[in-house]
């Protein structure tokens, strides 16, 4: 009997499904679109029916498995009501009951919950990755935005409503780059995949650098994996791009080690896979925005979990975490 | 039979006691120097020998009490290990096992524990003041410096190594003012007292206005009393530093309430006495800086701590936390 739980991971145009096993493997995928649907009911539908799917894929190659439950990352999911609240970027507006109306489908199963990714993030860290065993930790999420999930005492932060963590929206820079959210010098606008593009547009503009290889690429183009392999090349501007990228982050990164004293800040996502370019200056400015106390205790370390299937596998750790209860 | 815990609270000069009932009044107080000692052996004699006169004082008034246990607020204490360490402002240096030395004093108490001043406060607030019953919430503690107390799922943060909460730390502007710890830029060098003088004299040197009341005040005579007097008056630069004051300090809560979404943030301190002079623009500044999920939702709120006794109440809070585990 193996055990495993079920991770949905919603994105804006695709919802990614995974059965994974205790130590985070996962056996079996699929997928569906998320938007194109009329009504919620419709999506619900396709879903019970792509997670029914998997699961007797899994029986018909003679697997004996024990479903634990199913964990779902989306943006804008509170895990106090079960709901997804007002989420922009979805198909379906206003305020969806998700875990009710999934409840419906498999009223049997122990565990069902829901979290935005980065709290899933977080908890997969903690699960399967190089979190176990840690108490007091916080996840940076580097993708289109920035986000983050705090573990305190053993336990995700959701603060009073369900919506904590969202330390991407913090002010670096007093009335600096307009953030998506509208807000003004956000560690989102500086710290992001795309917080890193307009970086690099900067330093063009700053230094008139024709001969860097960013040249080439127009805005729509340039991307973090782009500055990192010109990076490698020794790309002035590239180079600079993380310098400046990880002196913002390291700043941030500060502000919340003062606010939770946590062992470990686990940083993830594309940007991350450029390893020292964006760690050594990350961690240089960490410590140096650091009060005494604080120094040269917290890690800030890659996450373990797999890249392709991270959300998933995050997504099903929160149904271990809920029968922990 | 009246249930008492004991508060203690040292500061750099002078330590305060109390003997504080289960609605945080102050039956009995006494006080102790806290600098001069040789060793801290000599200043935790003195400090049971005070205690044990307080006791013996409500003892003599037929005051049939139960002591609950001992709790004290210090800077640079932890919790965790129950010591102080390397406390710049006290007399005793280095690594000092406090809990270690009273407990040999005190044998029978069943609680006895110890934090910093503003965990403490934030404790207090908790279970005598205006915080009981919630579950998510931060404390403030604008003074010569700004201290934090955060609760999370209704215990305090203290973080893997006990020093959490250091909010006044946050960078608010980069390459800003020198702080007292050496930093640049810190909440604390704009939003506590002094912040606030340091206010008062660069808009002096902006707007060169002679008019002002507070051009009668030097660096050392200034004060935030005074702002706030002239300010009632309507003196005109009295008047913007507490709109600037507002406007860092709702930065940097929104700040921590992007972290973790409290249902409330409390305010305490000399500053706080002026009410809406601090408090309207430091919640317009914060809504303005919200996510659009975390406005209108946040409390700010005047601690409800009686300012003389705030410490001594406080660090008393410390020993009914610690018989709830």
């Amino acid at each position: 009997m193996i055990k495993v739980a079920i991770g949905v991971d919603i994105g804006g145009t695709n919802t990614a499904i995974g059965v994974v096993d205790k130590d985070g493997t996962v056996l079996v995928k699929g997928n569906i679109l998320t938007p194109g649907h009329g009504d919620i009911h419709k999506y619900i539908e396709e879903l019970s029916t792509a997670i029914h799917e998997l699961i007797n894929s899994l029986k018909k190659l003679n697997k004996d498995i024990d479903i634990m439950g199913i964990g779902i990352g989306a943006p804008n999911a509170n895990y106090y009501t079960g709901n997804i609240e007002q989420a922009p970027n979805l198909s379906f507006k206003g305020v969806v009951p998700f875990i009710q109306l999934l409840r419906a489908k498999f009223p049997d199963l122990k565990a069902l919950a829901i979290t935005n990714d980065a709290n899933a993030a977080a908890i997969g860290e903690m699960i399967y990755g190089g979190a176990k065993g840690m108490k007091n930790f916080v996840i940076f999420t580097l993708g289109t935005g920035v986000g983050s999930g705090i573990v305190v005492n053993g336990d995700l932060v959701y603060g009073h409503d369900g919506f904590a963590g969202e330390c991407g929206h913090t002010v670096l820079v007093p009335n600096g780059r307009l953030c998506g959210c509208g807000g003004l010098g956000h560690l989102e606008a500086y710290c992001s995949a795309p917080g890193m593009k307009r970086t690099a547009f900067e330093l063009m503009a700053k230094y008139n650098d024709t001969n860097s290889e960013l040249a080439n690429y127009n805005f729509h183009e340039l991307d973090s994996k782009i500055i990192f392999e010109a990076a490698e090349k020794g790309d002035k501007i590239a180079l600079e791009v993380f310098e400046m990228t990880g002196k913002w982050l390291g700043q941030g990164l500060a502000d919340t080690a003062h606010h939770l004293s946590p062992e470990a800040i686990f940083l993830f996502g594309g940007p991350t896979a450029a390893g020292d370019f964006i760690f050594k200056p990350t961690i240089e400015s960490m410590e140096k925005n650091l009060l005494a106390t604080f120094k040269n205790k917290i890690k800030v370390l890659p996450s373990q979990l797999k890249r392709g299937d991270a959300a998933i596998v995050g997504a099903s750790a929160l149904v271990y975490k809920e029968l922990e209860k």
